[in-house]
């Protein structure tokens, strides 16, 4: 079976999705937010897919849908107010559970600015639980893994996580503007919250430049957040996320990791 | 003076920005945020005046820039995931220290699904203070108010605020996120606060139907950020926005104030 619609795509592996830096979505130092980087990143993943038949749409027939396991982006230079920029994005490989999506992001002279990893697992939205992507549609997916030598991402893969002592920095409560159409806490926002933990100078004096994000379970509407974070070294700022447990007895549960560098 | 690029805008009037409704870009009930939708608006405004000669950029270089004072967006339907639309907009009038521009959002097939008004001023880069719109760059300005019959915008215009018992809700600390590339609390993140203090049921049961906001003073990263409410009937509720006082004795100030409404 061959999901792909090929009128859409130019590339049989590998798609552009062109973005413009807009005003209102830059810091004070004129850089794009990583987590608007972000939302490029995950809307040309969606589209990506979609175009090969494996969008959530046409998955949502067959009660099944794509969660975002891990997320790693790292930049040599961030996309600056109104420039003009691509991400391209492609699959790396395809196991029994997971699959990894890379991205690279280009200025639109063709300038590299940086790379970025995914891991994403497909689930069964009846059961929650995760399917086997080498057997669903008859292994389809295989069709679109990209030929090694197109596979360029050279940046590190995702690292570990060892919270030996991380200390409490602050709680939120979630809103509305928090939330997905899921009724999740969106993965943007984990993005945009951890990196509000980050001091003014960090960005002034600073470049953010490698961000690692693990997703590990969903948080709700109204839920009170709590982060922690470690300290590594000069560069690397480890954080941990967690949801209070609520009036049932329910325990502190741990709902996101990240590594935040600054060069 | 003639400041227009000709080749770039096909009515000299009446500009249409196209956007698309982004998955992350709508809240739990597949709606657009408010938010969003407030950031499509100044982006087309942003784009209406570039291309007349009166964008930021330009007016840069005589150190000028453009203050939104006041914004209020009235929609009958709104923009849901997924959906192609476009916001129009125009020059509704010029006074010696105010400009009005309207808008209109449409679906891509044409339907109205709302209309917005918003007031700005010019201010000198250096002194901060207001300049007079009718005689800068000689007048230029005015050869863009949009002939009246063109002028379609049936919404009631901006209102009066008059907060005699405003309860106060809660206090949020500002942080890196919240800020533009100007070092202040951006104008959409002002929209997305306000939200945040109404409960699930008011997206999930009825619709948000009209808002105003008017812009009084300037916050910065790390103010903290007072809200209070006071309910003028069913469909209003009324918002006013204060930063707290500094240590150098400071008083509170207004910092917004907005009218929220619900159907």
């Amino acid at each position: 079976m061959n999901r792909m619609d090929n009128t859409q795509t130019a590339d049989k592996y590998i798609d552009s999705h062109p973005f413009f830096v807009e005003p209102f979505h830059v810091d004070f130092t004129g850089k794009i937010f990583l987590g608007v980087l972000g939302n490029h990143l995950l809307n040309a993943a969606g589209n990506h897919s979609q175009k090969r038949g494996w969008g959530i749409g046409a998955l949502n027939e067959t009660q099944h849908t794509w969660v975002l396991s891990r997320l790693c982006i790292e930049m040599q230079e961030m996309p600056r107010q109104y420039e003009h920029c691509d991400v391209k994005t492609w699959v790396e490989s395809v196991m029994k559970l997971f699959t990894n999506r890379n991205f690279s992001i280009h200025r639109s002279d063709g300038t590299v600015l940086g790379y970025a990893r995914s891991v994403w697992a497909m689930i069964d939205l009846e059961t929650r639980k995760p399917c086997d992507l080498l057997t669903l549609y008859d292994g389809d997916i295989l069709r679109y893994i990209v030929p090694e030598e197109k596979n360029i991402c050279p940046i590190e893969g995702h690292g570990r996580f060892r919270f030996n002592d991380p200390q409490f920095v602050r709680a939120i409560d979630t809103y509305y503007s928090d939330v997905d159409i899921n009724g999740h806490i969106n993965s943007i926002k984990y993005i945009e919250h951890i990196l509000n933990l980050f001091p003014r100078e960090n960005f002034e004096e600073r470049q953010l430049s490698r961000f690692e994000i693990a997703y590990k379970a969903e948080s709700y509407l109204g839920d009170k957040l709590s982060f922690y974070t470690q300290v590594i070294d000069d560069n690397e700022t480890d954080v941990e996320v967690r949801k209070f447990g609520d009036s049932t007895g329910q325990k502190e549960e741990v709902v996101c990791q990240a590594k935040v560098y600054f060069k």
